[in-house]
């Protein structure tokens, strides 16, 4: 049993909406995988209706097959959300209310100029006596109590506060719980790379053989359309050797993804351009027709933005094409407005009138109309401007539309990402 | 008991990819929302390990509280693959090749001139005696056993597999089985409306009591920042007194929600603006600041809208405002880039500029930094500009960047939609 002697875990999300199929349990995935990478064997995922009986009746069955137990839901404001009076209930306590996340909603209410309704103050309960943890993403605040002498740590079913309450208090108490496992505990070496350009399957190919032979590490993929995120783990119980051996294949793996290999962890293309454009003082402008405002969307998310990022013009007619990029309106007769000539008058009339250092034009058919027989759905073409003049690139992708606008947004980004490190694309 | 007499099915997805979260389990979801509009209630949702001792409790389990279990999982080939065995184990039965299964197999692979593996005779075995469900869209069947009383449907993990079967021959099977619960079967009347403005816990203010005091109806909320769904439910065992109690409930419904419910179903403000314009002959223009082309981004996410969109301007710069859109310095000098003023001038700008009907414009402060005691992060300034004039809004949100962004666009699609519909905003 590889997990001998480890923490057994259950995750139990509860809600309506699971059981009716409305929303896609990605909490439990989510905690499933921090908790593996703490070492943290998840045996069971529960989920249940906002049903008294059963929520009862899961928490009793996870106390007694459990070591610890993470739930996800049922800490709204609304009569249907059970989560807390039924923990409360096993525990043997009353509700009541916390004063510091009481305080925290108070303050986060006034200062949006909203009005506190009663619900809202069932949000702020917890078991008497419970551990806290709070929430700075939300109203809710995560609890910890013992069922059955099991650990039961309730955190809100919204996945940003659940992710918040997770990282800032959550995982660390897990740690704890581990450690008072014992010295089976085994140290991780980790990282996610974010790869985009590339598939799964031809990762996994490219991947083939990077762990060499011996026990303990192990590659695992995630697809987040449109990219594909690549997690190298490896275990050992020196946590000095873990590191030396991850090294040594880290090292390999950036050589075989090569520049398909665009970061680590949280970062973006988004946010690895920008870093690039911010350290370098040059500045970047967009011109925008399938992808409507997807790409300027993406390098506003980041923060600081405004330092690189000039603006952008969204085309979506032809008419604007020539109006605010001075595209020529014999190129869109010649050519059409999908073409190698427009997105190149695109990306250069972009960066002349918005003077900048960089430019990035995308046009394309998202579908699902406009398709011909020249030019079919999925047709996207792409260009740069830069002080070394203009570069374009033709893409053919299958999908629906949303998918290919997706698609051509990354692409776009990825082009300047290239332009910016090889001073082409 | 809402579902007193209904039967309760219980979903099992088997898989060890599952509770380490490299895959996120949309099988369940999958099932559970057909199982729904089949008037089936799914009360519970459980993955376990492909851990022989796990799979079997789980059934037993779900065997003792479920009228209909479906498992996806563990049909695949390898030894890991346990659930046919185990499932056989717990029936009282051998497991044994299927020939149809077999046949079909064999034929699949010699057209693609494969050759069959020992292990590829584990995935055509079923339980003696099991009702089998052959796989149009690959080797394993699914197959239907009785444990302890209670139908056992087993499908492959594969969703592509699953869907297949379920389809063609699961579904049928699931309606025999409601059928033979006689009298007590349901009829549901339900539909999803669309909130925005307005959040979960005054929608339940707004609501209380809207339901009365018979029995069969009820509300589920399902917050999708920035917006809020709201389900209505009314079950009744005659479809045409279901069908007649939810259309007077939803009429009180609608009265108390206003213009905020603003549509059902998939319905999204993007799409409803772009009927209302479609219909009317009208376009519309965008000037973003701190949305960075999300507003342009849910515009053009809705197929078609290159009829009524023209495009947007991203003035990210104070700068670009005033190029692109004739912001005037001394506005920006008096008022700054987030006051009434310059979004006013931002939007009677993207109005003229392109020629639209319609505009709508947007400066905030969506933080993390720049923000000042005058001007906070959160606040932002919409303006809309039609036949009929300009009008400006000032909103103050809580959150972090990216939820103040959203907020921003979806906020001002609102606003569009009152103007188009009040002729103000």
């Amino acid at each position: 049993m590889y997990d001998a002697g480890a923490l057994l875990a259950e995750i139990l999300t509860i809600g309506d909406e699971l059981c009716r199929g409305e929303i896609i349990d990605t909490n439990s995935s989510w905690l499933a995988e921090r908790l593996w990478d703490l070492d943290i064997t998840v045996a069971w995922m529960t989920s249940c209706r906002d049903v008294e009986k059963d929520i009862r009746e899961a928490l009793d069955l996870a106390a007694g097959r459990a070591g610890a137990i993470l739930v996800s839901g049922g800490l709204g404001p609304t009569s249907d959300d059970l989560t807390v009076d039924v923990v409360a209930a096993l525990a043997g306590v009353e509700a009541e209310v916390d004063p510091p996340s009481l305080e925290r909603m108070t303050a986060r209410f006034s200062q949006a100029a909203f009005r506190l309704t009663p619900n809202n103050m069932r949000q702020v309960r917890v078991p008497r006596g419970a551990r806290v943890f709070g929430n700075s993403a939300g109203s809710a605040p995560g609890f910890e109590v013992a069922i059955a002498g099991a650990p039961v740590i309730c955190m809100p079913g919204v996945p940003r506060e659940l992710h918040a309450i997770f990282d800032t208090a959550v995982q660390a108490r897990l740690i704890e719980l581990r450690e008072a496992g014992g010295e089976n505990v085994e140290r991780l070496a980790k990282q996610i790379y974010r790869v985009f350009g590339m598939g799964e399957s031809h990762i996994a190919t490219a991947l083939d053989g990077v762990l060499g032979t011996a026990a303990g590490a192990s590659l695992h993929y995630q697809v987040k359309f449109p990219e594909t995120l690549v997690k190298l783990v490896v275990r050992d119980p020196d946590a000095d050797a873990a590191r030396q051996r991850f090294d040594a294949i880290e090292a390999d793996l950036r050589a075989r993804l090569g520049d398909k290999l665009y970061g680590t962890g949280d970062d973006s293309l988004a946010s690895v351009i920008g870093a690039r454009l911010r350290d370098a003082g040059r500045t970047l402008a967009t011109a925008e027709s399938c992808t409507g405002g997807l790409i300027g969307g993406l390098l506003t998310d980041v923060p600081g933005s405004s330092a690189y990022y000039a603006g952008g013009a969204i085309t979506y007619s032809n008419a604007e094409k020539v109006r605010q990029l001075g595209v020529q309106p014999a190129t869109l007769d010649e050519h059409g407005a999908v073409s190698r000539e427009c997105v190149i008058e695109m990306a250069r009339g972009a960066r002349e009138r918005f003077g900048t250092d960089y430019a990035v034009a995308v046009s394309g058919v998202a579908g699902p109309g406009g398709g011909t027989e020249d030019k079919p759905v999925g047709l996207v073409w792409l260009a740069t401007a830069g002080p070394d003049g203009e570069r374009a690139r033709e893409f053919r992708w299958p999908g629906a539309r949303d998918q290919i606008r997706r698609l051509a947004a990354h692409a776009s980004l990825g082009m300047v990402l290239r332009m910016l490190t090889r001073g082409d694309a």
